[in-house]
């Protein structure tokens, strides 16, 4: 799919057929996160890939707006590790250039994705580090649901031009 | 250009012939960033376009990373507004994934781009935001150079097997 067909019609999708993606699909959607740009390219994430069934109800039941989880099949968590990036902030950018490069080639090869959001809400990040034990050092900064979709989106028109600002705001 | 390959192939670009984009490649730009995702689909972001080569000029001055502002001819300086999304850290998160979609899309037209971190470096948004008279209730979060490259980059190998974690850490 063409890059800015990609960004273009890229949707959240939420509903799932159940059926578990790939290794090779998931290994095209972790490398796409690999390759963001990241402040002095230290490449500060980590990637929890979580499949397990019996896991991924914990995670539906833990976070507000995960309930598809389970029917997704496939959870890539992502982890900024502070001892690679001190300075919070830098760390929750590039954690973030890595989730939308998974969201747009999970898209781009077929399949749907959503991003649900961890960093900063402690009751969402905690618990779920906790359940896959992920060290201290590390922020969770958010998760992805990913796998075979079971709905088809439309894209609404989003450029405002009340939005652009010439030379100054 | 395929979206795989955008991904895979996209570098930080720092060198420029000093040319000027055009106002459709400046919209294919700007459209991919507002088709990013956002928290509860906010959209929060805005864009302050810089060509103006006195200010591009201040930019560079300012941000001690921004030395080829001038020489890309334009800058988009991308902030989060926090009467749209009141919790600072998905405000982040979102004007990243708009960066993001901005710098691949440059990358799938041919043109170069890189990345300037401001957020949390007071001493970088601050007097960026002074000069482009951005209001208080607004966050810039980052600025993207963005112009006719005049260097070209290879990729060098990003995955990294141990960073990935099944399961659990």
């Amino acid at each position: 799919m063409d890059i800015l067909e990609a960004i273009l019609t890229r949707r959240s999708i939420r509903k799932f057929t159940g059926e578990v993606l790939n290794d090779d699909d998931l290994k095209t959607i972790l490398k796409a996160g690999f390759y963001a740009p990241s402040a002095k390219n230290f490449q500060p994430w980590h990637f929890v890939i979580v499949k397990n069934s019996k896991t991924l109800e914990d995670i539906s039941q833990i976070h507000p707006y995960a309930k598809m989880v389970p029917s997704a099949g496939c959870c890539i968590v992502v982890c900024g590790d502070k001892n690679d990036q001190n300075e919070e902030g830098f760390l929750i950018e590039d954690c973030s250039a890595a989730i939308e490069n998974m969201l747009l080639a999970a898209h781009g090869i077929g399949l749907g994705a959503v991003w649900l959001s961890m960093y900063p809400i402690s009751s969402r990040s905690e618990p779920i580090a906790e359940l896959l034990s992920i060290p201290k050092n590390l922020i969770t900064v958010g998760m992805i649901a990913v796998g075979y979709k079971s709905e088809e989106k439309t894209t609404d028109d989003r450029y405002k031009l009340e939005k652009i600002h010439f030379e100054k705001w």
